[in-house]
């Protein structure tokens, strides 16, 4: 169970409601009426409790579990104890995470500019804004019903942010459009000027960056990640991407719908991505690129080149992963070899 | 043109006015008294703005382009339409960054002291300083006429800030002496402790940094990168460079004048830089470490031995730039031949 | 000297009472009641200061040192001067860090709530905690004795944290339990949720993270750096460990006791680490492994695969680092022998 300092589950719900909530099909025991007042992990579930199993690997764990109802893809239906009520799904991890957003569903601070908090008159609060303490919201910007600013964090002049959206404390936000359920986490940075400047035998000269920011609906961006806005051109992040901790977004990048960047990955500035593409861990790509939608890039690769829609790549620089792997068995022969 | 909520063009400026601001000689339709209201990429630009030509690559769209005026290097002159006023310049990039700052002058804050802040009645405070809402400024800090402190943004005891410096908001600095016209983006961290501990069988014990942060003037540091203070020696990061966001700069480094670090890369301690080294993306250098001026480190290397002035290098570990294609060629030919 | 705008030594202290709080025994000219005023590098020590020599590579130093007392290994004694005092220890750098220390403890914010802190009516502070300016700590959590909260620092709801902590400014906490004596250096964000979510057609969905971050006493966590709290297990920072600036410690991750991960590495979801493993800068760890107690993984490594107890391993993917000198070697010889 959740530790309740911190969290607290709503509920209980019936197999019915979530059956209906989930689009899943309710078969095994099928149980609709039974009352479930929690989630939990298949090896800790009891008979209230509601778990999944999306990886046929632990299904011999699925034998053993107490719970009283799972998320179960109809092939492995049959591996579940007799007395479990079964909701059976195409996608049971996806249904397992609908259902949790129902029981922890994320908390909401109560509406109010907070104590010590700067807000200018000029300022445009939706309903139900909510305004934490010490935060700094500047000249004409505007924030959508439903939305909550944390603690300390400070929105700059002209900044428009849609509706419920959660800023996270200790966040700097400037020169940006936000859509609606954006997530930023603590520590976010968007809007700081892009890096660019102009050099010469006197040394480097910063040029002005005329762009902004536009982030879509329902964007995730992670703790102390950094997105720049655009030199005259935007920065765009689209709708539904999901970016970790630590990720740099440069000047002018613009990506596609469902995008993830995995921690301390980063892309330089002007590269295109298409939709949902995917760059695992500490990836870094060059400038100027243009990367297919559904693309995706092995943890740590360099991208120097532009990769085609669905490629699958890894490497520095990077090429086909069968490539890549067929590089690094070669290397490792090689390196054994020298042995005899 | 630049979105309204967040930029305002200064002007109108003759382009007489712009020659003698950039150094540039007038050309080609050379109409000293056109007034120019705006600058703008060639595309878009139309017979009242500025552009400019920097790369001949583009000579092409040049010739397509209704902008009034263009900074162009006396070389691609001759591809200009007739009618088009020339700024001819030997650094056309260099004289636009000129310009458009002309334009567009960086932003400045009332004088004062924001709502909330906490300002020690031992601070001194030049002329024209702003402090923004809710910042701390601790006992015996100096900040310099002209310069903004961020919003929130936290001044340690005894630093010293120059004139006109812009420290953006949720910044930290501490144990530092700073010059002017220095730029910190939001989340920067300068002057916390060097990462230094002795081990011994119960663990680590840290050693106190007893060092500084000394940096140059006109310097710039990215959103949410981290500088540690020396461990007795000071941290140094020389006048003109920049640093690019998420960049780890470790204790007791010496940056000469006019290095680049761009986004998460990282230095290790006591490593020393002569001046215009450039350091790529996601570049790691090892500690102790020296690093000859107008050295160029290649994106993603591991730098794991010192570096002779003007080389380029690429690889991990970092060899001749040359003979790290050399590598990626050969591991490739290879991985491919076991096809066959 | 250490600048006195940001240092002050306390002391004097007798190169007995050193020696009582090292564990060192006194030898050389063996003046036991010499009055000891400050530490200082071998170089720049005067008849007053106390300095160490932990590596033999300079003890042509030591014979030119005018130090009146120096922390040596026994073995190395014999290249002192006459003059000098000794401080035998077996490990003298660690000794250096304790008597370090004592010179220079730790600076200590007066007990009190700083102006325009928020305190929620409903927190715990233990006796003489520090709140900073503009702090914020939220319902229910929990301040242990002689912890300092930096300023404009953010506290989430019952969140616990123990004695003697110094939590710097500019830091987000959240969900997490915390021992004694911790450092968190500035920027530092902790407890937000990990990056887990579930994707279907119509894009991506966050999945509740149900668990915490329970950090053991002693952790020091470098600025800048994100520790997200665990999914449903909790993720664990081990009593002792050492991170550096802007490391990513993802969620579920464990680390025991003494680990150190050096600037800019990270570790993906539910790895565990044993005992005092070593993470060099910029390293990548995936998800789901075991690294074991005791192993060292060197400077830009990408572990795929566990890593065995004490095991030395470095490259991409992880190989035993001799090996991986050998895959240096061989490619740096092909690469040459193309010339021919």
């Amino acid at each position: 169970m959740a530790d309740p300092r911190f969290f607290r589950a709503v509920g209980p719900f019936t197999v019915a409601e979530i059956a209906a909530a989930t689009g899943s099909e309710i078969g095994g025991a099928a149980n609709a009426a039974l009352s479930l007042e929690d989630v939990a992990p298949l090896e800790t579930a009891g008979p209230h409790h509601l778990s999944f199993l999306s990886n046929a690997k632990y299904a011999e764990a699925l034998g053993q579990s107490r719970a009283g109802a799972i998320f179960v893809h109809p092939d492995s239906a049959d591996r579940a104890p007799a007395c479990m009520t079964l909701l059976l799904s195409a996608n049971p991890y996806l249904a397992y995470a609908k259902a949790a957003g129902q029981f922890y569903p994320r908390p909401r601070r109560p509406a109010g500019i907070g104590s010590g908090a700067f807000v200018d008159p000029s300022v445009i609060l939706g309903e139900g804004v909510s305004v934490g303490h010490n935060a700094v919201i500047e000249a004409g910007a505007e924030i959508g019903a439903g939305t909550q600013i944390g603690h300390t964090s400070v929105i700059g002049a002209g900044v428009v942010i849609g509706r419920d959206c959660v800023i996270s404390p200790n966040v700097t936000i400037s020169h940006c459009l936000m859509g609606d359920r954006i997530t930023l986490f603590p520590g976010v940075r968007v809007g700081q000027d892009g890096f660019g400047f102009a050099s010469g035998p006197g040394g480097h000269l910063r040029i002005p960056q005329l762009g902004r920011v536009v982030i879509g609906d329902d964007v995730v961006i992670g703790a102390n990640s950094t997105i720049d806005r655009g030199a005259g051109p935007d920065t765009v992040i689209g709708a539904g991407s999901m970016i970790d901790n630590l990720v740099q977004i440069g000047h002018n990048v613009v990506l596609g719908r469902g995008c993830v960047f995995v921690a301390q990955s980063g892309s330089s500035g002007s590269t295109k991505l298409g939709d949902f593409v995917t760059v695992a861990g500490q990836v870094g790509i060059a400038g100027h690129l243009s990367i297919g939608t559904g693309a995706r890039i092995g943890a740590q690769s360099g991208v120097m080149r532009d990769v085609a829609p669905g490629a699958e790549v890894a490497g520095y620089p990077t090429v086909p992963r069968w490539q890549w792997l067929r590089q690094v068995a070669i290397l490792d022969r090689l390196a054994k070899k020298k042995d005899k």
